[in-house]
């Protein structure tokens, strides 16, 4: 097994080559990538197969399918390798221009960032993905997946480096840990000079314990205890369709709804009809029925479980819905700003100042009104890929696209100028 | 005393009351706070007496001017806060607006960080300049200064939160840390969900412990190890312009130049010339002369110093140079890879093609082209002002104005969209 420290300086050592590589050639190592990971297909089979198997003792239907390749899903990753290949280079454009009285031209100019990090928990694909959008943003790359996806991932990356190697690029590029203990994911965290960027995909430990070790620059991401608050002005039907579909169109990711605030001057409308919506009529429609938690106030109205008060500090990631009844927008606003973990937070109403205070007050990455929560995403942003929904407020917030993987610097052009 | 902690939580209760503020609003208060800076000018200037008359003992010439305060002075100061108003308001501006085919408008929108923690050394000047700036974008300021000017900086302090009192704003949107001991650095750095950028303006020493404590984002500033490269076909008097201004303008600041690479071809002719610049005439004209520290193949030319290997590695703020001779371009990208802070460094030629390479190959905030490095500056590069000078990637990079004092988030508007 190579050291976690070797394989991030071998990183290290090979990204000046990206760094200086033209927009053809980086497409040309991403076409290469996406040929190998479909010939090396039964490999990469093979090896998932072996950690299915391995797995399906210990992990859920849910888990297992996320873990689960087919010969389409390679498909897939190979044509998202090519969309990478498709994006335009963020690298070398130049963001800003000024010409400077005394004649220096100053220009802000997109650079790589040099090598990131990423460390990630089941979905194998998510190997070829990071890889491919580092990459074409002209950074080395650093996987450390999850220990359930270890063969599938290993057998991923060979493909990917074989491609690298084949069109003359470094295989170093992309850099694969092969220590999944908890111990690599620390030596990346504290790897300073070797990592310019750290991305810790997974869930509230491993984000906390990056906010707790790191001494790498960070970016968190994917937390989302996202929440909906039904202003007393709002149209009914549109909540219903937002709140059903923010719920329960993919409850296991980041950007689906955890809480429900309603007005207090519409409960007693709203309540019975998002109850029917939610659980009878879904019962009936044979569809997961959402179990809903009601604080005392919705609990008067619906029948439901009683909330606890940690039913709304949870990220359920399940058809379970913590409903809480408040008495104006302002306290919608101050209940986000307690619990909310900064994702995503949408207002449906049909009141313009109602809107405008909930926009600007709601400090979250995406602030929505009258449209769901489940749009957070570098696709549907029109940013067209995404490495991640960052939760943070310094260097990227939301859907982190390609420019949002690079760094600047200050190139300056003069004739001699002294100051 | 008030405890540290407090005193973070005080400013980040205080925050939001700024985030929502109009851009008339923070200027009323910016003016309040230029004109009782001046009312309270006596007050200030006792205080500094106190300072100076403490720190004589312990400071060399240079860091008591650094240190002292004068009725001028403090008229500069309130001048540099009405230069904050004056400067367009970066909050609420709109970044990218797209209109998606599904209807939904998404704004990426700039916002107030929150709260901004900055950590200084000597100079007074500092503590109203951070302020003003950190106002404007929106955000708190927690300032922690350092010990010699601590009487000058709680009086300053005083008379900007009378300012804002008197404008309506919540005073504790300054905080002041009274602690000047390193455990309120250190509590500031751990102070996770109280400060949301913290700046350490200061030596290695801070920025190292930032980069092994923090819990809290950073941005590192001010460290400069800057070179000068003069390229085998550099104007040699353009360069002897240039170097002389990079080392002797300003000695004591980041953006001045320790390190001088030359290439082989034109040392014999250059480095003569270098010295009789930068020693024989600057003593004829009784400036300081700088003091030259050579490797083996400058000292084969000139007299001087040997050059140890720790003169390579060392920001000396002082009339000292490094020197050393190098064989192309290519090494000494090579040296600046291994042994700069990634602050500024300039080529001097006449090749566009060497010109290419440096620019391309140099990974620091500011990479130039015949001109000094000593421009990198908010006001030089046209941003208006600066809160410092970050060496890092992320974020922000090179002069940090009030564009990068902010987040941003994205407003979705829709009409009833799911997904």
């Amino acid at each position: 097994m190579r050291e976690t420290r070797e394989i991030l300086q071998s990183a290290k050592a090979a990204s000046p080559v990206l760094a200086s590589a033209s927009t053809e050639g980086k497409n040309q190592a991403l076409e290469a990538m996406a040929n190998w990971l479909v010939w090396e297909q039964e490999a990469i089979l093979q090896a998932n197969r072996e950690d299915v198997d391995q797995a399906r003792a210990a992990l859920g239907e849910v888990m297992i399918d996320r873990l689960l390749l087919t010969p389409e899903r390679i498909r897939d990753m190979a044509a998202g390798i090519r969309d990478a290949a498709a994006l335009p280079d963020p690298v070398g454009q130049v963001l800003r221009r000024v010409v400077r009285p005394n004649g220096l031209v100053v220009e802000k100019t997109a650079v790589p960032l040099g090598v990131i990090g990423i460390i990630y928990e089941s979905r194998p694909n998510v190997t070829s993905d990071a890889a491919a959008l580092a990459l074409k943003a002209g950074s080395a790359v650093v996987l450390r997946g999850g220990k359930e996806a270890f063969r599938s991932n290993a057998a991923i990356v060979r493909a990917l480096r074989l491609g690298l190697t084949d069109a003359g690029f470094p295989a170093d590029l992309i850099g694969f840990i092969e220590d999944t203990s908890r111990d690599s994911a620390r030596d990346m965290m504290e790897a300073a000079g070797f990592i310019d960027l750290l991305i810790p995909r997974g869930g509230a430990g491993l984000i906390r314990s990056c906010v707790e070790h790191a001494k790498v620059p960070c970016i968190q991401t994917g937390t989302g205890i996202c929440h909906l608050y039904v202003d007393a002005s709002a149209n009914l039907d549109m909540a219903l369709n937002i709140v059903e579909n923010a719920k329960t169109s993919r409850p296991s990711v980041c950007n689906a709804a955890e809480v429900l605030l309603v007005h207090q001057e519409i409960a007693d409308r709203f309540l019975p009809e998002l109850r029917r919506r939610l659980v009878e009529d879904r019962a009936a429609k044979r569809l997961p029925a959402v179990e809903l938690r009601l604080d005392p106030s919705a609990a008067a109205i619906i029948p439901g479980t009683a909330a606890s008060d940690r039913d709304f500090d949870t990220e359920f990631l399940d058809y379970i819905l913590a409903v809480r009844v408040v008495d104006s927008v302002e306290e919608a606003v101050r209940h986000i700003a307690l619990h909310s973990t900064g994702h995503s937070e949408a207002i449906v109403t049909e009141d313009p100042a109602a809107a405008e205070t909930f926009t600007r007050q709601v400090d979250s990455a995406a602030v929505y009104v009258n449209a769901s929560t489940r749009f957070t995403d570098g696709g549907e942003f029109g940013l067209g890929c995404e490495m991640g929904i960052s939760t943070q407020k310094l260097h990227a917030r939301g859907p982190m696209g390609l420019e949002e993987l690079t760094s600047y610097k200050y190139i300056v052009r003069g004739t001699g100028q002294i100051r």
